[in-house]
């Protein structure tokens, strides 16, 4: 039979991946309402990302508790930090999404996105997507394989960053600098979601091996 | 006589507070090679993040063998909790001078900057080292005075940042889209800068007295 603190701490893991979830969700949603200048879509994700808060807060308070409570030692006090980390990695990638949501409200009725950029930010939603997605299976499974893969969306990621830049200072460049900050605002975001969920496989990977994966 | 625990905390807490000087140093260095293109003093930026990286890396080691060997309780475990998150904060803000740095780096022997957005840039940096030195203060004295000052240097950042945008959006605006995506860039590490100073200074002051400070 599993003792108290392994039962808290399953609980918590297990809402730590319905967080990253809900996550995945406002990213792909923002990701829409700013391909889309889906206004309503983007007051969505604004004002959930006030539900993101909260389960942080509820996490974050109940693995201080078990902490205070259970005085765990070795791995399993190494557990519950890296869980308190985590639980702040996923509140930002939140934050991020709804920064992106931010801008498609700001830019409405019009699109912050040109058309010739909406493929490639269409790929850094499908990118970003697959990043949370890892890092919650991570988090669920805790297998070392996945979190290498999650570091190879990682560069693809950067790699799509890099062709929004070389979109914006080709010389067919014709919008201008207003949506050129647009975007490189939301090429920052994306680019740092994905950070944060490398940095949540990081985080269970060396919890569970004591060493960054090989590939990192 | 104090015990050992309080010790060692004391002695992380002068550390960090060490930290924060290094950070602020960081910054500093940052804008000013920012400003002048001067690419000797980008180059020494990026190099001693290392050295930031470090002092973080061995903070944290030491806060976690505290918390592994001290089993504490109540204030004590969550100083040692806030303590884990402010040398995080400091962590961000030394890469964030770091980013700034190679912006400088990336556009030598010209500055990143144009002369009319000079100004504006230079009083980011004496706003950025305002909130590291106070962020310090806040840790070294637990005043909770200070941190609400800080808090009024973060809306001056807001404020700043949004000059800046103005400027990038006026038709007087002659440098085109690289420029402004540099400004852009640079701008929101000012910006997250001053974000991760006020964020030292609310757990410092949520730790002291169990509430944010009232202006929060």
């Amino acid at each position: 039979m599993r003792d108290t603190f392994h039962d808290e701490l399953d609980q918590i893991g297990t809402e730590l991946v319905d967080m990253s979830r809900m996550v995945a969700s406002a990213m792909s949603r923002a990701t829409s309402a700013l391909l889309d200048a889906d206004i309503a879509l983007a007051e969505e994700v604004i004002s959930d990302d006030e539900r993101v808060d909260e389960t942080y807060r509820d996490l974050d308070d109940r693995a201080l508790d078990v902490l205070a409570r259970q005085q765990p030692v070795a791995t399993d006090l190494r557990t519950i930090v890296t869980t308190l980390r985590i639980i702040a990695d996923l509140e930002r990638m939140g934050d991020l999404a709804q920064h992106i949501a931010k801008v498609a409200r700001m830019r409405y009725p019009q699109s912050a996105v040109p058309p010739e950029l909406q493929s490639t930010i269409r790929d850094m939603g499908t990118v970003a997507g697959k990043v949370i997605a890892k890092a919650g299976a991570v988090i669920a499974t805790q297998d070392a394989s996945t979190a290498i893969e999650l570091e190879k969306d990682d560069d693809a990621m950067d790699t799509l960053h890099r062709k929004l830049f070389a979109t914006l200072l080709s010389d067919e460049w014709a919008h201008g600098v207003e949506p050129a900050i647009d975007i490189t605002l939301i090429g920052r975001y994306y680019e740092r979601f994905a950070d944060h969920a490398v940095s949540v496989a990081r985080r269970v990977v060396y919890l569970v091996t004591g060493e960054m994966p090989v590939a990192l």
